[in-house]
């Protein structure tokens, strides 16, 4: 049932990634082109990385739609007041689309016949990299790096959807269900602010 | 007329963001090895970034000429005086090669059968990838985040060559249309001093 | 007759990438799961930049075995305690890593039928690709811009490998040559700290 529904989640995901790639520009007060580049590095940054590792055709060069709706996000963001997007919507939004992404990088790799780890972790790549690109490219310091939990709930969505299909569950159930658990986890860090043990050098005689 | 050019112009276009690369890495006192890298990473980074997206060859492997070409322009970076270097002269070199890989880029998009939209991106990311590679690894504010024009002049481009090549016009002539508004644009940002307006937060309410 | 060793000695030098990337975001307080993502763009960023490049398959993502042992080298870096790694027993193991992987690279890229050049920077990119990836995330400065010499082995490595191989020596032998000459300049750099000059601005009239 979900099925018809996929192209539209799709390009809502990336609609939420390419908004925050557009505002993480504006507030480092660059003009409306770089705001745009922005917008699709940080959109289909992810989905490339792993199209071009799959030697799958890179999904938003032959569809009509994706990069126009990117253009779109980026002149929402740049007409619309800023204080729309400063509460917690966007991070919700971009839950949402982290979710989604890794799960369906996931199930493409099976699908391109990856091998399992390497499957998980390339839904992680999806979800992720886009992210990672948008920030190394603003010179601020990466999503990887920050103390709340981001690339845990990627993962998490990548495994649940990755051992659901191995284990023969219904591939839309399983995409939905891996979107779910990641979509989960990341609401409660945001909510409960919830982080995982950093490493701290205890065993270090001298600290 | 411009045919038997092209792969002269593609060469000079390399070696003029080779140079920068090497000047670079000259700048931050690096070895002549580190330079060449980085002559090799803003010679062939936007190229190399557009042939994999397009499933592509990627052009400079098969080449018998780029890559002594790029090393080269290290070496001549090394060995002459800094002065050389210090007027406009390599900045105008490189709007030229800026405007050349963004329309040749964006040909080469449509060429593959790439969407419009796409392909124009594409362009962007050919006349612009090397540079960004370059500040990213140099750890230098990146060239899309500095206040004069860059990436316009190279959307400029891209989206004037992709449009006369899609409304029919002879390949040759819509590159060098491009190629000539992009080079304008760039240069008048260079002599004027031209920018686009930045993003600032008027609408924000305690701003 | 070192052949058949060869699958367990990439294995290595991808486990001894990934303890790099690995104990890194650990010195940078970092969880689990992030110090995990480190361990694999170091241990496997150069060989999939390459891969992609040739247009040949990523190598880790049909191999059972890549993916586990980098999880297991974060695992293992994470566990134990960090003064075992504070010595200079992982900068040996990384000089060994760094001289097998570009010489590896080079004659990957000679199998490919690329030109002689082209192939010899394709070694470097694979020995030095992860590192500048690690680095370029945790936003340190890189690998390429330390005054040790790093870039150097590896081009020297790739170069003497793909000359040999080149002038019809027999593959191991050349890939063996190879990684003895990187692993031994890499070595005399790390004993005897040796440097190659850095560039100053000594024909600069006013410096």
């Amino acid at each position: 049932m979900i099925e018809p529904l996929l192209p539209l989640l799709t390009l809502s995901g990336i609609a939420v990634f390419a908004l925050s790639g557009a505002l993480l520009a504006m507030q480092l007060n660059q003009t409306f082109v770089t705001a745009s580049f922005f917008a699709l590095l940080t959109g289909v940054g992810g989905g490339t990385i792993r199209d071009v590792m799959l030697d799958a055709p890179v999904f938003w060069l032959n569809d009509p739609l994706v990069a126009p709706v990117i253009l779109l996000a980026a002149l929402v963001a740049w007409v619309t007041p800023v204080r729309w997007w400063e509460g917690q919507l966007l991070e919700w939004a971009d839950a949402a689309g982290l979710a989604a992404f890794s799960t369906l990088g996931a199930g493409k790799a099976l699908a391109y016949g990856v091998e399992p780890v390497p499957a998980m972790i390339l839904g992680v790549v999806t979800g992720c990299a886009g992210g990672m690109l948008r920030d190394m490219v603003a010179g601020v310091p990466s999503i990887m790096m920050r103390p709340d939990l981001y690339v845990t709930p990627s993962a998490l969505a990548a495994v649940t959807a990755a051992t659901l299909m191995l284990c023969g569950v219904d591939e839309t159930l399983s995409l939905l269900a891996g979107s779910v658990v990641g979509f989960g986890l990341r609401g409660a860090a945001l909510i409960w602010n919830l982080k995982l043990p950093a490493y701290s050098r205890t065993s270090k005689p001298d600290a």
